[in-house]
């Protein structure tokens, strides 16, 4: 849920002498088996809007692929480089997205409520028939991905939120989201020295906490891959690009924890997890739409981002990726990362 | 030579559109034996006006301690916040340099150029008695100190630019001036993403070839420490605390060029070096001035830098760090550097 400033001045994401809050109000109308907010799951009729460069956005492309959702649930790509209210279609030709017609994801959030204010967010899915975004509340929307769109889940797609494991996946998920996915964000857009210093006590604290927890098991719930593991990882790949710089999350590199960096390139190298990550956009996106933390809107060249391909080894740890379940097929012809944007795609 | 801006705005390094050019025009006096520029080398008649943060100033602080010139040449440092014109006392009781007695190094500049309109810059060596700057030269500052002062040098000093290798000597440490010492700069103060990338690809591929030379050898050149040596620590020991993510040097961590990170290592643990460095102060004085490239002025918790005072293996190079001569004592109780502010002094 990267989303433009809300202040009205592009960049302004640091407040200063604050800490960083994050708006957490989505619009929480949810697509469903049953249709019971008036929206059925259905093939065809929804497209859900993305970015690759945005870790919440990720998750989505992520849960998609391994479930195999793809000709149910057609997929819009924004460019990573938003302008001061909305993501914008930048990449698709004309500037306007094929399916929607539109130039700017604004435009499918307006036409359901015209008067919106909240923040233009990725993940949203929008209904094509009538151009109006259904939702935008990212962690409902990949479990929902999960339990109510099963009636499309390819042959072999795996179980990522089992009902026996879920409560536990949820207080790991809910730790992570805390400390890591919106801690890396707490640190780096601190308006204190001391908001950011408690922040970055914290993350580094519960990675040290994962890397253990890691170290004697392959996932971080179970013996599969699960939803707790998809949280995990949009945020572990952006690290050493960006959140190690410009975020000021620089105790040390994900490369200086065996058991995560381990972990981390084991689902990079998993069909579903790397195949989605477009290191280029990730990148730009960061560097420069934060302009009151990059100025310069200059883009790191580094890191080397090699290592991600090399033998992680934790196959020695046992699990079943997939469970019962088989790996999803490669992506796409239309929705291959680019050449060049990835050590997948040199 | 770490300067105040010119521009006449705090924190205006990076100029839109630009490649960063340093100015080079300094105050050219020499201090000598002969005393031709009028002024002769002397006991008790100069101080050297340093700042820990300052990489050129470093230099400076190694020398003098290597040669052991600190009974005749007194020391007055700066904090590593300087204002928008001057370098300050702010570190002193009340403010004021308790040999000097001025708040600002502008004022012993002024003192000898009332009109003086280039940056105000340290290293710089005062004439107690006039209170006048006499140079800020700091390429010609350190020569001088092992050619010149020849007379104050401690018993067992060390030949760090001995007449059969200064060809050698010159000729790498013009290699990496230009494409360390500055390159790091030249990342850092790009004013556009080509010549932030052409500065990014001169500095890596120099320390490539820098990692290769020092694989074989444990110093630059020669078998022992020189001014060549002097010159490279000081930008590395910067390179992993700040200009990996401040200046967007970001390809590797130092730690990730065995070669260099052991040599660099050695070089700390050596007396004369480490124990010359700030890295609290370094760290404040980048993030903290440079506002046009970290705006919100917060100065990272990291990096860990524990990893400075791990065996390097250095000496199964061979190798005599000091040559025909012996180590320095440890540094003055006054001239200490704080304790938390380095590994050295946990």
């Amino acid at each position: 849920m990267t989303e433009p400033s809300e202040s009205g001045t592009t960049g302004s994401y640091v407040e200063p002498g604050s800490e960083y809050k994050r708006d957490t109000d989505y619009i929480t109308t949810r697509i469903t088996a049953d249709g019971r907010d008036g929206y059925p799951v259905e093939a065809g009729r929804y497209r859900l809007i993305a970015a690759r460069a945005c870790p919440w956005a990720n998750r989505t492309l992520i849960v998609r692929r391994l479930l195999g959702l793809e000709d149910a649930l057609s997929l819009g790509l924004c460019g990573p480089t938003h302008d001061q209210r909305s993501w914008t279609f930048d990449l698709d030709p004309g500037g306007v997205d094929p399916v929607l017609g539109i130039p700017r994801l604004q435009d499918a959030y307006f036409e359901r409520f015209p008067e919106y204010e909240r923040g233009i967010t990725v993940p949203a899915i929008v209904d094509v028939r009538t151009g109006q975004v259904v939702t935008n509340d990212y962690p409902q929307i990949t479990l929902d991905f999960s339990t109510e769109w099963t009636a499309y889940h390819r042959e072999g797609a795996p179980d990522l939120y089992p009902e026996a494991l879920r409560e536990e996946i949820d207080e790991v998920a809910g730790e992570v989201y805390r400390d890591v996915n919106n801690g890396v964000y707490r640190c780096g857009f601190a308006g204190s020295q001391e908001a950011y210093e408690e922040s970055f006590d914290r993350l580094f604290a519960r990675l040290d906490r994962l890397e253990e927890r890691l170290s004697t098991r392959r996932y971080l719930v179970g013996d599969s891959i699960t939803e707790a593991d998809v949280r995990l990882f949009t945020t572990l790949a952006r690290f050493d690009p960006v959140y190690h710089g410009h975020f000021k999350c620089n105790r040390n590199l994900l490369a200086a924890f065996p058991a995560l960096w381990g972990y981390a390139r084991d689902l990079f190298q998993t069909p579903g997890f790397g195949d989605t990550v477009d290191f280029v956009q990730i990148k730009q996106h960061y560097y420069i739409v934060h302009t009151d933390v990059n100025p310069t809107r200059i883009v790191p060249k580094g890191p080397d981002l090699t290592g991600w391909t090399t033998p992680h080894g934790r196959e020695a740890l046992g699990g079943r990726p997939f469970g019962d379940g088989t790996p999803p097929p490669p992506p796409r012809a239309d929705e291959t990362v680019p050449a060049g944007h990835s050590p997948l795609r040199p």
